[in-house]
């Protein structure tokens, strides 16, 4: 413990490094836990098996800041 | 909120477009929840990485009714 | 198969019921699957145990559409 | 999207909280996401819903790092 | 690694901690990893937030076996 | 019910088809459950979508007992 799972669209094994790096000293400042007990699982989905307000990914223009 | 997860056999787009459209739907009458706060995720599994009973996906008969 | 994950804000028995069976019929309409094979679970969570945007459910005014 | 779901022995509001804040930061920042795109669940769990090694939680001493 | 997640009916503790038990067992024997490296969570879910064929746990006569 | 879904790195199917007879033997011999109820799900994470301590996997050495 803490497990943490993140659903999100693909990104660059760069982009997870420093998100993973990031979110496991927050957990070490906040709550005081050691770094070692954080996991980070990145599950990561592609448009045609995500939608938002009924309509597809796949179906939608890209957004950069979604 | 709200959030759908859907662990399922492979299936179409088309299959997914619909069954998202419906469900998000549901919500919507059912709720009185706006289309737009409502997300699907497929996550497809293949049989080898599912089992019931004890026996794996891949080493039954397949059965488009599952 | 298929399994169900729902992520919501608390709601009534009677609203639940109905959800589980409106998904229930998607998907042995749009998939063929037999009504018996899909199960619906329901995970509640309180606005001490989410956040938006940053800004934790119990920080902000409800909203019955959310 | 993104959705991140935390498994995690309870912690007090408060550090939830700061915790949601500094993560959905991150997103912003590592990835460039809208702040209102990211939300965090918490899922608690107690001592006696857990084991690590094949030990239960509640038969183990406590620990604050854990 | 690995983390096991059991959705399941509730069960009393000496249940949760035999099965826990068997579950990190056969990890170490099938798969050669170390107990200490598996974690189980148990997830437990009331009649009335789970469903089966599009009926509610609480609307269906009990099930020990299920 | 039950549903088990494991996270894991890859593994052949072998190991799995061995872990899934032994986990839904474990859930029929502790809980008294029918096996045909038990459902097992492998989700396989790869390195560069898992870290632990803030280092991710593809940045570590190889660890068979991990």
């Amino acid at each position: 413990m803490p497990i943490v799972t993140i659903q999100q669209f693909p990104r660059s094994v760069e982009q997870k490094r420093e998100l993973a790096r990031r979110i496991t000293q927050a957990f070490a400042e906040v709550y005081g836990a050691e770094e070692a007990s954080v996991q980070v699982f990145f599950s990561e989905v592609e448009g045609e098996n995500w939608a938002k307000g009924g309509v597809m990914g796949c179906d939608r223009p890209a957004d950069p800041k979604a």
